[in-house]
């Protein structure tokens, strides 16, 4: 039998992921790797989750190793409820408007099934965080994609293509508007208040949901916590996305949906349709930590680790690149990104195959594009090398960029 | 903003599971339960699990609680190969064969998203595990359904509708046949040899994949195992999936695709898509538990627990039904469940009424239709009520059959 000839749309149009291409890579011994967006395993609270783990299965194996219901644990609801007023300030969240995802991952994929259709037309940022990228595309959507300043969104560029859109009678095809506000993976920036207001108000004008995807605003080293376009314009506008990837840990698999009680139904039945439910063992293991620990303090050295090594791979590379006419970098009030943008005409992929020689891995700009396009720049993440290795790493990635440079006559 | 304007045709299209809606009023007090499908947690090794739980995340932290590979994880897949060997007698499976999902659920999907598009066609037995439809529903696929006998599927029926397809030229558009052919839920019926073979010639006559779904094969009362028909017909024709929810716990949430490299491969993009991958602590423990322990002698005092259950309820049915003329139930060989046919014109959607008032709950065989169609049939769960309850629960049900027929006219 032929797969290809019993393949679906969807079956025929999925492709591997580039990033997890490129990152086979970064297994070679010598090699600096400045490419997966993982947390430091270093940062999780082991102890205290192994005595969790042990003592709910013991204790509540009846709930903890039996099927969940769809919804997710009710008992880690209450615990989300207290972090959202604690950490957003959103007050009013209930039962009905949470739902329990596999990783945010899911909920991407939930939001997109329910609302998506092959002629509808969703807005990205531009770059874009392509997992959001790749959930969105099963459905054959149309992207807009909005160019990232260094405050956020091009809002003004936003509201000409809606204006384009209302005009051509498609914007009522126009399902939601997709952002990262926080420390952008890839980009590195965070969107001013300014911005989020205007957005709003762009998003109330044409009537349109707004998808709020926040992994990393906890993660902040400096400047002042700005507010959640959904405390901003409320859940009748706002679908807000969180994780405990970031923040406690990824193995747990844990994500957020919070929006209206509608919206979140109908993302339930999808995801009953799509795994039935995720483990309540996990869950129940997050929602004990919380009820124990205040992940507020916990996450202080963490936090303050990826200051530091953020601070140092800054400093390397304004010690490294200063000299590279054209090439400027982000440097992010948090998160776990540094976008760095090389002159025009660099080609971050095909130089990838230099970094290969040298042993030094960063994800090209193309992954975070929707239509593949060539790109002058990288997405570096410094939360995993050591210290020692971020300088040594950026050292490497400046004989990358001057090898490329020279072949390609470009510096 | 009103929803119903931004939902995407499968969001318009999704419903509520009839099995959540009804299992509802079974947390009444004084209520006995033969509704859900779930194992009695007093079969789930919680110490050992305890355990291993606290002591993977203690020592392998920077594993359990990092991000998995959507593939899922390796030490589990070795235990995986064994465990085929051992109990179907599959040799040659490689890890890219394997691919571990949360639950079956999201196997059926999986395979569902890469394989069915709206003009497909795919063939499920009547009547259908529900999570299937619902998985397979979200791709609008056509539905073709062939009657369950007591020996499986009726495979001349499936013939003669391959054969018409093909004579209409429609062949090309089936994707798969589905079928659990062991302890089938809800018909409680397992597949003779002599129909596995048939099945497999013909789906080889006609170039069609298999979709063999086999959870509570190891759930076996009485009787000779029988030959799976992966281990039949090869990995060119049949994916075989399987999960740990009935044999180990479904807290977990681990299910897994056996198939061909390329399907296997397929289905990993779209998991990638889809939730980027399960937590790798749940994988790591049952791996763990495989490693330590023997599965199969640990699971025989919970077979022992469901066979004398389930013999209960057969002798029940017996004593309180066998002067009903008409009605028929099947003496299934394993598993979880037991199918009760009443005589005709009865409607066991419209007799749940009753049953609510007399506290005794099932699942109507109209959840087990893909059209919602009227059925005198029943579902019934033997595995979490004690003994005493489903002697009590089955006079009660006899009750309500009495006064729902008496009121029909029909008895």
């Amino acid at each position: 039998m032929n797969l290809e000839g019993i393949l679906s749309d969807v079956g025929r149009n999925l492709r591997s992921s580039l990033i997890r291409e490129l990152l086979k890579y970064a297994s070679v011994p010598g090699s600096i790797s400045f490419g997966g967006g993982v947390p430091d395993p270093n940062t999780f609270p082991r102890h205290e989750l192994a005595e969790i783990a042990k003592e709910v299965i013991e204790k509540e194996y009846a709930y903890t190793l039996q099927y969940n219901t769809t919804e997710g644990d009710d008992q880690l609801a209450t615990q989300i409820v207290k972090l959202l007023e604690r950490t957003y300030g959103i007050t009013g969240v209930g039962r009905e408007n949470l739902l329990f995802t596999t990783g945010s991952q899911q909920a991407l994929d939930l939001i997109a099934r329910v609302l998506l259709d092959k002629d509808s037309i969703c807005f990205v940022e531009f770059p874009v965080y392509l997992g959001a990228a790749s959930a969105f595309r099963m459905t054959f959507t149309r992207f807009e994609s909005v160019p990232l300043e260094e405050d956020g969104m091009d809002v003004n560029y936003l509201e000409k293509k809606l204006e384009e859109l209302d005009k051509n009678g498609l914007i009522k095809k126009v399902k939601f508007i997709y952002t990262v506000p926080n420390f952008h993976n890839p980009a590195g920036v965070t969107m001013s208040l300014e911005k989020r207001k205007r957005l709003i108000e762009i998003a109330e004008k044409y009537d349109i949901l707004i998808l709020e995807d926040d992994p990393y605003g906890m993660l902040r080293f400096e400047g002042e916590h700005l507010p959640s376009l959904y405390k901003l314009a409320g859940p009748d506008r706002v679908v807000l996305l969180n994780t405990f990837s970031k923040i406690l840990t990824p193995g747990l698999r844990i994500g957020i949906i919070i929006g209206r009680a509608d919206i979140v139904r109908k993302a339930t039945m999808a995801k009953q349709a799509a795994d039935l439910c995720s483990p309540s063992l996990n869950q129940r293991i997050a929602a004990r930590y919380l009820e124990r620990y205040d992940l507020f303090e916990q996450l202080k050295p963490g936090i303050e680790l990826y200051r530091k090594k953020k601070d140092v791979m800054i400093k390397a590379l304004e010690e490294n690149f200063a000299d590279i006419k054209g090439a400027k970098w982000v440097n992010p009030q948090g998160g776990l990104f540094i976008w760095l943008t090389l002159p025009e005409g660099f080609d971050t992929m095909e130089m990838f195959e230099i970094a290969k020689e040298k042993k030094i891995y960063y994800i090209p700009g193309e992954a975070f594009t929707i239509d593949d396009g060539k790109s002058s720049s990288m997405r570096l993440s410094f939360c995993l090398p050591p210290e020692e290795k971020i300088v040594e790493g950026v050292k490497r990635l400046r004989e990358v960029v001057e090898e490329y440079g020279k072949k390609k006559g470009l510096i």
